[in-house]
Order: C-alpha cells, then sequence, then structure tokens
C-alpha cells in the first residue's frame, strides 16, 4: 500500500449514510432503502408483503422465483440471470414464507426446496417498478433564447477530464438543457475523441470517428464548404440518429461563421400550442432524407417532428439539403411544403435562435435530436477556420450518469 | 495504363441497354427511365406535364423550382442542395415552361430568370415518389425450420470478398431471409471484422467491435461462460439494436454448444394470427432490459415485438437473463408472464428452431433484429471452442446494396 492510497480523504458524510443492502442481490448501484419487511403472508398466487413504514404489495410467488438472485440464479461474476425464468416448473409453489431478523424475505420452494432470500430495500423498490432499471431518462428544459442569453451551462475542461462530479454536473446539463459548453479545451487535434472516451465509446460514421469541419477540395458534404448552414441536425439519413455533438473549435480567424443553436423541442412544442395545424403535418407526414457520395447511399423516412407513443418528442429531423422530393401533387405539396417552411422560419426567428462566435479552444456539446444547429457563411480567404466533430450516443452518456450515480 | 485495365471484359448488355440522363441531375444511381416528356403547360399553382406513354402529371411550381439540380442549385462535388429551399420567395412564378427537343422539361422563373431543366426520366420517377431515395428496405422471406432445414442460404467467403455481383447476393439474402452462412472463411481472429469493412463500418459496443466468444475469467455476460444460451437478440438494452451479426467459428471441438436458430418474425406472425391475446400483450406492453458492469449501465425499455405505425413487426426484444422486474401485482404479472412464457417455448419448438453445429471456417450471419440465436451448453473441458463476433447496421447493408446497385 502507497503512501497516496493511505492518505485517502475519508468518505463523504452522503456515502457514509448510505443505507446498505442486507441481502447481496448482485446489484453494484446503492439501491437500498431504509424500509423492512415486517410480515409476509402467501395464499394462492398471492405473497402480501409489509414493510415497517406501512406500505403493503402483493407479488405473484412467480415474479418472486424469477427474480430470485441467490449466487446459483445470478452469476456473481457476469452479473446475469443463470436460469431461464420462462421454463420454471408450471406446479412450482411456495412451502413456506417468512420474515428474517434482519428484515429480509425469506421463501422456501417445492420441488427442489429452493430457498430465495430478498432484499428488503431492493424488493420495496422492484415490486414498484422502481428499480435501478428503470431510473428516468432525464427531463428536457425547454429554452428561448434570451433564456440562454449569455447563460449557456459552462464547464471548465480540466476538472471534467479529472473530476467525478465534473462530470456528472456536465453530462446532465447536457442531457437535460441540451446544449452546453467546455472552455480551456486544448487546441488540439482529436481532443474532442478524448472528451468522448471519457465517457464512453464515440459514435462512428462514414465520415469518421472525429470529423474536421473546414473548406476541402472533394467535399461530400456542405458541412466541408464555406456556405450558410441553416439550422439542422446531422445525419437524420440515418435511422439512428446521433444522439450528441461534440464540436471544438480549434482556429475560427474567418469573417463570419457564427454558430447558430436552436431548441428545436421548444419550437415544436410552440407550434403544438399555437399552430396545431402545422404542427399535426411535421409530425405525420414522413419525409424522406438521403445522402451519397461515391460509396455510400444512406436513406432513411421519419417527419420532422417525431413523437413517442405518448405524443411526447422523441426528436427531430431537419436538414433542407438532404430532403428527397416531397410528395409533387400540388394539394399535397403545399400545405407540407408551408408547414416546413414556417419550422425553418421559426428556426431562424431571434426568439429561438442562439447565435455566437466560438473561439479556439472551447467545445460546444449538444443534442442532436433536439437542438439544431447552423453557421453562417464565412469568407474562406480571410483566415483559418478549423473545428473538429464527435459524436456520442444518449445511452452512453446515460449509462456513465449511472455508474457516478454509483459512487457520487 | 496497364495491360491488365486494357484487357477488361466489355460492359454487360444489361448497363449498355441502360437509358443514359438527358440532363444531368446530379445522380450517381441510374435512375433514368426511357421516357420522354412530350407536353407541358402551367396555370395557377400548377405545372402539368405530360410523357410519351400517356403519363400525364400535376406538378406545384414550387416543388420544381425546390428540385431545381443544375450546378448553382446542387453542387457537382458535394451532390448537395446549396440554397435553402424553405427561403424560396413566396410570390415566386414561372416566366415560361416548355419542352425541349430531347424531351425534358425547361422552365425560367420569375425575379431572377433562373433556368431549370429537368430530365424526363428523373422527373417520371420522382414526380410519382419513386426516386433513388425511395428505394424499398427488402421484404422479409418468413421461414419455418423445415424451409431452411439444410438450405440455409449459403455463398463462398472468397467470392463475397472479391466479386461484386458474389457481395450483392449475400447481402440481398441476408436481408430478406435474415440468416446466411459464409463457408472457406480463413479461421483466423479478425477475420469478421475483414468481411464487415468489405461492407462498411462495423457498429463497435462496449464489448469491442470484434467480441471473442469463449469461455473466460471475469466475464461480463453468459455468452463468456458454458452455459445454454436461450433464444435471443443481442442487445435490447441499448435503443438501436446492432442490425446484423456475424459470427464467426474459429474452433469448435468442445462436445455441445450448437447453434440454434429462430425466425423471430415468423413465430410473431404465427401469434398474430392464432394467439392474438399473447400478440397483443407481447407487442403492447413494454420490457425493461438491462446490462450493468463496473464501467456501464444501459438499460432501455420496449416491448417483446416492436410494431412500426402501420402495425408491421420492426423488430424482435428478447432476452431473458436481462429483462427487469416485471410488473409484479399478479393480476398485471400473470398474463404477461404468461404470454412471454409462450413466446419463449415457441422459440424452442422444432416447427421454428433450426439447430445446427458450426464447424472452423463457417461465418453465420443474421438479422438481430428479427432472427433470435442461441447455443447449447457445453463441456468446457472437452475442447477448444472459440467464435468472434462482429454487429454491422442494417443501414451499412442497405447502403452497400444501393451503391452495388448502381454498376450492376
Amino acid at each position: 500500500m502507497t503512501e497516496a492510497a493511505l492518505s485517502l480523504p475519508p468518505q463523504p458524510a452522503a456515502l457514509q449514510a448510505r443505507p446498505q443492502p442486507v441481502v447481496d442481490m448482485a446489484e453494484l448501484a446503492p439501491f437500498a432503502s431504509p424500509r423492512r419487511i415486517v410480515a409476509a403472508e402467501s395464499s394462492g398466487d398471492t405473497v402480501r408483503v409489509a414493510w415497517d413504514d406501512g406500505t403493503s404489495l402483493r407479488l405473484h410467488p412467480l415474479w418472486l422465483r424469477s427474480e430470485c438472485a441467490c449466487p446459483a440464479c445470478r452469476d456473481r461474476v457476469t452479473l446475469e440471470r443463470t436460469f431461464d425464468q420462462f421454463r420454471l416448473p408450471p406446479d412450482l409453489a411456495l412451502q413456506q414464507v417468512e420474515v428474517t431478523a434482519a428484515g429480509a424475505l425469506r421463501l422456501v420452494w417445492s420441488a427442489d426446496g429452493h430457498v430465495s432470500l430478498f432484499d428488503p430495500g431492493w424488493l420495496y423498490l422492484n415490486a414498484r417498478g422502481q428499480g435501478p432499471g428503470s431510473t428516468g431518462r432525464g427531463m428536457p428544459r425547454l429554452w428561448l433564447a434570451a433564456d440562454l442569453a449569455g447563460a449557456i451551462p459552462t464547464f471548465e475542461h480540466g476538472a471534467v477530464m479529472t473530476e467525478a462530479r465534473a462530470l456528472h454536473e456536465w453530462l446532465c446539463a447536457l442531457r437535460d438543457v441540451g446544449l452546453t459548453l467546455l472552455t480551456g479545451v486544448p487546441a488540439q487535434p482529436r481532443e474532442v475523441e478524448r472528451i468522448a472516451r471519457r465517457i464512453s465509446l464515440p459514435r462512428d460514421s462514414n465520415f469518421g470517428a472525429v470529423f474536421d469541419v473546414m473548406t476541402m477540395a472533394n467535399a461530400n458534404s456542405n458541412a466541408y464548404t464555406a456556405i450558410e448552414l441553416p439550422p439542422h441536425v446531422d445525419l437524420p439519413t440515418r435511422e439512428y440518429q446521433p444522439g450528441f455533438q461534440f464540436f471544438h473549435c480549434l482556429d475560427n480567424q474567418a469573417s463570419g461563421g457564427e454558430s447558430t443553436y436552436v431548441d428545436g423541442f421548444a419550437v415544436a412544442e410552440h407550434l403544438r400550442a399555437e399552430e396545431p395545424d402545422v404542427f399535426r403535418l411535421l409530425s405525420e407526414i414522413p419525409l424522406g432524407f438521403r445522402f451519397y457520395d461515391q460509396v455510400s447511399d444512406y436513406v432513411w423516412h421519419a417527419p420532422a417532428l417525431v413523437l413517442d407513443e405518448r405524443d411526447e418528442l422523441r426528436e427531430i429531423r431537419f436538414i433542407p439539403w438532404l430532403m428527397t422530393p416531397l410528395l409533387a401533387a400540388p394539394e399535397r405539396f403545399e400545405p407540407l411544403y408551408r408547414a416546413l417552411r414556417r419550422f425553418a422560419e421559426l428556426t431562424r426567428d431571434a426568439r429561438f435562435q442562439i447565435r455566437l462566435k466560438l473561439t479556439a479552444g472551447t467545445m460546444s456539446a449538444f443534442d442532436n435530436r433536439r437542438i439544431l444547429h447552423g453557421r453562417a457563411a464565412f469568407a474562406p480567404n480571410s483566415g483559418r477556420r478549423h473545428f473538429q466533430g464527435c459524436y456520442i450516443e444518449r445511452e452512453e452518456v446515460e449509462s456513465r450518469i449511472r455508474v457516478l450515480e454509483r459512487e457520487l
């Protein structure tokens, strides 16, 4: 053991006070609650369990057998279930139901006399659908330009790269606000990938895991020219549109080329409230998106506003220059074109659009399924302009947040 | 120019006979049809265009202006639109409409006198929603075990790696049948990745772009043990479940360890027809899927049978050992558990399940969003068993098929 290890600071109070599980359920997260089981009884297809806070729940015996986490049922190395819960004997029954002195639930099963022990805190959460696998996806906090004027959540690169708490704060802001800045990023190539790998794997694509955004000969994308890019999302041509984009400024001497950001969900909710016919067309009629070059040809169809099964916004799909022809018949074209035109107009509206010129050493990070981004045209011969971009999926960010929260 | 280049065989007849475009529309695909335009006239918000086969279509003028593919409107290097079609002047009008001697459509626009030329074949397809961006996703050909008994579509590795036509045939079978074999694959590490890169990028994950499936210490997945794996799909814990899996046998001397494959769509359609209550529960109630280890914690919720907006099957999500607790209340648990149990039972039914022992040098390739795969338990000390796996997305396969079809 080294000096450094010996001089570790004491655990923070929050961690010391955290309730510890009574039974090992093969979980890595601190799921435990301080609750204890005080009574349990079985009758027919129901086990009734009561906790010391007065909570009482009815559980199906096969549910309990399926969730047995003893070392024979859940491997202590892989942490995975090692039996098939859908091949349990159909006539399986409980022989014995009891509460242990520590407040855990102990069950003995017919046929093989298998014993299942349930941690009271684990059962308290999981039987109510609040176990670790149920943790939320964050709540988007929608914004207008005025809300973030001079107040884009900004984090310091050095802290994010070395401190768990700083990384956690940045990722939660990125998840919920959808737009953040990192400052003090070394203006060096591939720094953007190092930041992505601090979280997890980057999302690779035909443009490369790290892509250089600068004017280039033989460009296969408007991004690699000097023209204006109206607000858009990247890669709506793919079934799975990249979750977040990191966009690192290495140099920005050219005149023009300001970056623009718009909360697409805020625009969409504005339309839902104020112009419901436009919202309906944009959320119902699929558009075609296509990218093709010498070696690839990607096509995807989806509405501009993609809703989930509860009609909540799932993502935005919008990129004027990669859209395939709309419906051509005048009576079908006209209303859809008008709706898209209106959406495009709002993405340029100063109520919604933030405009700023990024400087070397700053990285913007944004939700590519919610925030539209763009840039003003720039004069390519007026100075160097060089950005590097990288994508990382939403689920990689959420996974990292969950792992960080095991310790924080 | 080398001798080899000089001795190229003549173009196949099919390619020679292919109609060539009259107007360059910045397309790489042979979209052209032999149709020619014979008449065109404009009135109000409608341009009426007639072709030499009697087809007549009404098009909106703004649709035509949006799709102008002249070199000023569509960059000949990026092949992308360079103006914002949603910022055209609202009062834009046609000054002139005419048919050229070659049968193309020529338009002159108000305001700036911009000229648009439309290839007759391009317009014939695109105005009816049949342009290159509309190409289909293939039609799944569902199968029972008896359909593929001794008849799994099998391709030769050498041909696939060197011949465009062989690659195209393999990929179309993979897309439509969902299960194929490659034979003659060198039994060497990372061969599976070379095959994926013949198509496009592999899909990376926390298990690596190439993952070794063999028993190992400190396994973080049941796959890396010797236990039975009932039929399942990989990574339903992710929002975007990998499209295809390549599974390459380098060695299979251990006793046991047969591979199993089931067409999950065939099972689901059987349930839809014969046991609609089971189908409904499996397609409506979301399940939780979770993978966690020391460094990651992925969670996703989706029904076992995921349907698209037309109630067609989009994908299967099923992996008994990574499912989070179901609903615990007996009256909610029981019907869902029964439905899942029934689905699991059918995936083991000899009507649906193919079982075979792969040998060194064979690679199976299957649709991981449709085909469930599994393996029998094996005796880890009875001989070496080593597979390497790799994922590639559906859209990468579809892109490669489209690019190959430009030439074939």
